[in-house]
């Protein structure tokens, strides 16, 4: 049996994670999600982001389902330094997962895009590069200010990722895109680059392939069917992933996991989404890409089969909705769970 | 009267160039464009990438067109650094100045993007950040490597470059969006922000707006149609000026300008595109880019006019394209060149 921790955290989050933990009561009854109180209502009523103690309960769980972080009324960076990113790198989180795949039934902005067609998954690096947090700045808010930001990479972290990137490209298609930027960032792009190709050694039978982060940038939305697994690191994967999103029918509908494929710490499953505080309250906010993370959970988890189950459910609720049609959130979370229970 | 550079460089740079220069003749044909042999195969024969008395040389013109820089037979970064960030850096070229439109006739990869409705301009640093080339790496090629790139920016550098957008948006529709990561990028995002908001003191009647990077990289895609101008730094503009790119018809018709706005030294326009050698030499390379970088060319050195008519040129040739159609370098060169003529 394995022990759940919940963040649902600000505005939507909580909405969508109730949806979420509708669809886990069904998967697994045995199952107690516990609940954590984090985010912005803690931070503003006591300071609090995220108390050592909290990090060391956190940490006795399998895994965390995490809803959204963040809201207008803190500053830019205290939670996501302080929480977020603070729990993908505590918990040596280095494979940050985002698979993004075109339904039946959801529109694409993109006019020649067919579902089935466009289907892959981002391996994001989660625990270096420009996230690292290593800058400072002097003078400040002076005419002579200067502020820096480091990306730092090693050749430990790039290397276990894209094993792992290599690995997961075995299980699908057989086809590696590593993204970076070389031409410019030529010392971490020549580390990742050389770790790419040295490591490609071991894994002859995938079809490798390097593009500038700009051009794939670019190729996301002129030929995003092309993609199989992608490898990249922390910032590019942020950036790719949104347009990986927007090219699937919108962030509404992402999941991803933060996974630590080592299991020395527990995985963190989220939706892409924020927390979406202008929809906050209203019961209009979409939980599937909540419940998608509960899809990727349970994968991790061990559990394939119910995985599967919760996907199917997931695709069969998009391919009966008329696009642009508003959402009723727990409404959409009792169907997903009523069809999830009847395909056990 | 203006002095040229020309820098035809790689590939099909060399093909986009020749008709770029057609065009050129016909407006200024008292103008004598000097052509410089800089990129890969001077590499390549001599080793030199850009000798100081060539630099020399080239301050010493009004504005350099340049085709593109690159060939595989180069490793990534050499010709990059040394030649094309060099000159932007030597030349103090801050504002990377990279217009997007949507022109009839066009297909847009999106469903729904209306010609006319998508017309923005992204104005890009372009002498600090990332770019700046500080970076390093320790135990290289081995196991225990580390590989840093450090991001630096100025409080000077940033703040010239949000003026100029601030003008440029007084000039268009009146909206600016600064871009960057200032939830996670804390030190250089918070020195964007502080100068962004306070130089918009200076600037009450401009509509102002900030996105995060990755949510910017998502509404370049659905709501492209929302951007007058946007202000980014160095590596947030080069992969956003690219989704740009391909929302607008692909990277074949992209024109930039490397503006010092000062001109202390000579700005540059160029192409987005690189030196595509894969189709290099088969005379099918689109040369409308290089086209409209005359154009933004003739705009800074005081000649409206004719930059207008060879802008409407660009815009008369692609309105009876075939979307999809071949392409025919030279006959396209000739059909705008004569179509400037008449309408001068
Ligand atoms: C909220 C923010 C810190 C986070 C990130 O940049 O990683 C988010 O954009 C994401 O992609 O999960
Ligand atoms: C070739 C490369 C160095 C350059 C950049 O990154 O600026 C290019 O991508 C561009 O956008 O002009």
């Amino acid at each position: 049996m394995s022990s759940i921790a919940v963040i649902p955290g600000d505005g939507i989050g909580k909405e969508v994670v109730d949806q979420a933990l509708k669809v886990v009561r069904v998967v697994r009854p045995d199952w107690e999600p516990v609940p954590y109180d984090l985010g912005a209502s803690r931070y503003n009523a006591t300071g609090e982001i995220l108390p050592d103690s909290v990090l060391d309960e956190l940490d006795r769980h399998d895994a965390i389902l995490l809803g959204a972080i963040g809201d207008p009324s803190v500053p830019p960076g205290v939670l996501e330094r302080g929480l977020l990113l603070r729990l993908r790198f505590e918990f040596d989180q280095y494979v940050n997962l985002r698979p993004s795949r075109l339904y039946p039934g959801v529109k694409s902005p993109l006019a020649d895009a067919k579902p089935g067609e466009v289907d892959f998954v981002v391996v994001r690096e989660g625990t270096e590069g420009l996230y690292a947090g290593a800058g400072g700045s002097l003078h400040k808010g002076t005419a002579a200010e200067i502020a820096t930001e480091e990306s730092l990479n090693t050749r430990y972290g790039v290397e276990r990722v894209i094993r792992d990137a290599f690995e997961r490209a075995r299980s699908r298609r057989g086809k590696l895109t590593l993204v970076h930027k070389t031409n410019v960032l030529t010392h971490a792009g020549g580390l990742w680059k050389q770790a790419f190709d040295e490591v490609s050694e071991d894994y002859r039978d995938i079809a490798t392939d390097y593009q500038h982060v700009d051009a794939a940038a670019m190729f996301m939305v002129t030929k995003p069917s092309d993609y199989d697994v992608v490898v990249t690191d922390n910032l590019f994967g942020d950036i790719i992933t949104d347009i990986a999103a927007a090219v699937t029918g919108g962030i509404g509908l992402a999941s991803s996991g933060c996974v630590n494929p080592d299991r020395s710490h527990p995985s963190m499953f989220e939706p892409v989404h924020g927390s979406a505080p202008d929809i906050a309250g209203q019961g209009v906010a979409d939980p599937l890409a909540a419940i998608g993370s509960v899809s990727l959970l349970l994968e991790h988890l061990g559990e394939p089969k119910s995985a599967a189950v919760v996907q199917e459910a997931v695709e069969r609720e998009l391919s009966t909705r008329v696009p642009g049609a508003p959402v009723a959130t727990a409404e959409v979370g009792d169907r997903v769970a009523q069809d999830v229970e009847q395909h056990l």
